[in-house]
């Protein structure tokens, strides 16, 4: 399955989810699906990626090992980011009112199904 | 209820919690209670105070407006930090095969409570 069909089952699977990305620590991002234009995708994530890179970088340093998945629940969305391998991570937005718990379920199943992919 | 009573009850009412925090936004603890000596908390939470206020200015900048929560799961811990004023944050750490979602309700419950003490 292509990543854009497998970001479509989750966004569409998840009650408020406004888009999803594939996108590299590097903050570029490899893919996109998004069905709502209320919030800038591609901009929220570059500002992301920073985080996870200081995510990690607070991880190794604090001897907790490889950061797998980091949530942040701010005003306006739900960001959701699941690291796919080593260079690649996973990124579903939601509404503040959207399904947290399934899209974090979803999100998780369809890690294996992306990493075929790679 | 006093801080250290309420942590107490979010610690041993959450299988697999190790320890929590109030920190303030610039990584000092205002209090603590620990239940394990596998992580150092203290040295710990200074580094994830830095990535809050990073978090903070990345949802700033996308305007997504204050962040809340945010939780990091990585390979030897989870850490749930909730905001409860501009100044501080609870921060709640478990074991990776910890009860996640019961942590999460427990520390959203606890925040009214917290918040009276301030």
């Amino acid at each position: 399955m292509a990543f854009s069909d497998i970001m479509k089952q989750v966004v569409n699977g998840t009650e408020g989810a406004l888009g999803a990305l594939v996108v590299g620590l590097d903050g570029i991002p490899v893919e996109e699906y998004s069905v709502s234009s209320e919030i800038d995708l591609q901009s929220m994530t570059v500002e992301y990626s920073t985080l996870l890179k200081e995510i990690e970088k607070g991880s190794q340093i604090s001897e907790l090992g490889t950061t797998k998945e980091v949530t942040v629940i701010a005003d306006q969305a739900m960001i959701m980011l699941r690291r796919l391998n080593a260079e690649y991570f996973f990124v579903l937005v939601l509404k503040p009112e959207g399904n947290f718990g399934k899209g974090r379920f979803l999100l998780r199943m369809s890690v294996p199904k992306l990493l075929k992919e790679f």
